[in-house]
């Protein structure tokens, strides 16, 4: 039996005209909540679910990350930054693939499952066989007790609350804060980050949450530009690193709920192909937030603007160039590189919903979608 | 320097109307001489290029791919062929990406560097970053003496010969056949394959030169349907497993000449997202040639059908149900699953080769494309 505690006033709408809003409004508190009731008085991470132990951690050879859609793109940025904080290698799988991919797992694998509901069709077949062969499995789930939780050794909740609007949004952002406190937890474990880098990291996850208020307090700018793409059939999304991520999250939010072909693209990709779908007017949306990426990315932007693109840049505050280059941008907040996917998914999410909206699209509940898949 | 030994005969176009077709049919030649040319009498792989021993092969505990555009696709697939044959765990990077991701390399790590002209500057720039960390370098390349050809440990060559359009064709079945080569050289070098499975594989790799040859004599089916998409703004490619990755070539070949917005999903992805751009009449090409998936795959193809999509399969003779679910049925050979890639490619290019003319584009020389990338 398992108790899911929400009251029916937290899954209203607040006053937003659809839950979607609501829930991009939510994030500022789904980001502080996730992280908040998991630290220590001295602002360490305590992850009471979690009971992979020191030595047990240390023999995690390689950790996999599965999920579905969205929660795919968590894991991506989830890999990025496990690697980078914990030095161990991570392998990200959608979760349709992994199960007939004869993946190499044994008992020194770390799966990690990511599901909002917790009841992904997919994700919980990944579990099951995972578990057969040995591997240690921890949960990222926004629902306490859904099957996914049940079935895994380990379990982080996203504080989320209850998401109702099929395109997932805070459900999004807590996942990326999940990944960022599991690195930092494995880090921390594994020793490969200095006390004071540690510290340093918690209060700046503590600080996107004004960041992201602040940037929903100039959603305005947002809906100007989308109503500038509602005549266009396709659009792209580009970035590279991190943003290359966020640009996949970004082209599903458009595409799922806008019902515009969005794709995705690895910016030095650009030239293997992709650029020759570059025509007048065509809208290319280029996120732009780490540092030793910007210039390339202002080089790929000038490509597709020399071709006739219309460029909108999501850019971090300060990147040189960006404003000669690209035709509107949208600025963000200044956060360190690692946490930029928190900022530059929030004016993708307005833009998504604006262009819905505009055309008069069901954006809660868009055609065709489930909020959760429980089916293969 | 450099002796390239094309004589200008080979790079003409043999009475076919462009380079391209003329490179589609050059591909049941490109895949003899690819395999013929190292066989010994004893149909034994020999790799005199390659001089990574059986003791420096048992040290190597990582294999990274690493690559652009189509030889990224390539990649995939031999990821899929090295893993399943020689049990070593491979990664595939985009080149671009892959050098600013700060990968685990060490002097236990193999990167295979695979790259038609051999001059990408991605792919090039990974091959210097990964020999700087100690890691062995093996290249793939169409272009004897080429850079990466010279800066990499061990060559493969693939004796496709010169390619002259711009999208890739040849020297992408022919990078396809290098790395099955390659799997089945490491694996008889780990011991992972027995002598008789061995054997009976290098045996079916010579029959997929007829196979390519009777699909290419029923290309006027595909011409056909082609006629039929002439009109369509977007299009998709699906596929479960080694589908998906012949999708992601497939999705390219179409975009980059018929410029036709076309892209590739893994097929349990639709219901996360991309189901809702499904709508009366939008193309979407099915392959499905893998058997043990061959049943989720029609009741992903009817999921769209009910959506109104007009929906073309790419299969394997002898799939259950694929006439009454699919509108057109492109029918391949049988071949067994892992060389299935060779085979579904095929109807793809002369796809995206019959709209890019029918729609009078510039097939050889697309816009906005160069041949190689040697610029970043």
């Amino acid at each position: 039996l398992t108790h899911i505690d929400w009251d029916i006033e937290a899954a209203s709408k607040n006053g937003f005209d659809h839950f979607m809003m609501k829930e991009i409004y939510d994030q500022p508190s789904a980001i502080h909540e996730t992280l908040a009731r998991r630290l220590d008085s001295n602002k360490m991470i305590q992850l009471d679910d979690i009971k992979l132990s020191k030595q047990e951690f240390e023999q995690i050879q390689k950790v996999y990350i599965v999920a579905c859609g969205t929660a795919y793109h968590a894991g991506l940025v989830g890999k990025y930054a496990i690697e980078k904080l914990a030095h161990v290698p991570v392998t990200v799988d959608i979760a349709s693939e992994f199960r007939y991919s004869d993946p190499f797992i044994d008992g020194n694998t770390l799966l990690i499952a990511v599901s909002q509901s917790g009841e992904t069709a997919d994700t919980l077949a990944a579990v099951r066989e995972a578990k057969r062969k040995g591997a240690r499995v921890l949960a990222i789930t926004n629902v306490v007790g859904s099957s996914v939780a049940r079935e895994s050794h380990d379990v982080f909740y996203t504080w989320a609350g209850p998401e109702i609007a099929v395109a997932s949004t805070k459900a999004y952002t807590a996942q990326l804060i999940a990944f960022y406190m599991l690195a930092l937890h494995f880090a921390r474990i594994k020793d490969t980050i200095a006390y004071n880098d540690y510290r340093e990291k918690v209060e700046q996850i503590e600080k996107l949450t004004p960041a992201v208020e602040e940037i929903l307090s100039r959603k305005e700018t947002v809906k100007e530009i989308a109503q500038t793409l509602l005549e266009a059939k396709s659009a792209f999304y580009l970035g590279r690193g991190l943003d290359y991520m966020s640009a996949m999250e970004a082209a599903l939010k458009l595409k799922e709920i806008s019902y515009m072909h969005t794709e995705a693209f690895a910016a030095g990709e650009l030239k293997h192909g992709t650029i020759a779908l570059i025509e007048e007017g065509i809208p290319v949306l280029a996120i732009v937030t780490q540092d030793r990426l910007a210039e390339k990315m202002i080089s790929n932007m000038k490509e597709v603007k020399a071709r006739g693109a219309y460029v909108i840049a999501i850019a971090k505050e300060g990147i040189e160039h960006i404003h000669e280059v690209a035709d509107k941008v949208i600025e963000l907040p200044k956060a360190p590189d690692l946490f930029m996917p928190i900022l530059s998914v929030v004016p993708s999410q307005l833009l998504a919903y604006y262009v819905s909206t505009l055309k008069n699209n069901d954006v809660d509940k868009p055609r065709n979608l489930a909020k959760s898949v429980t089916v293969e």
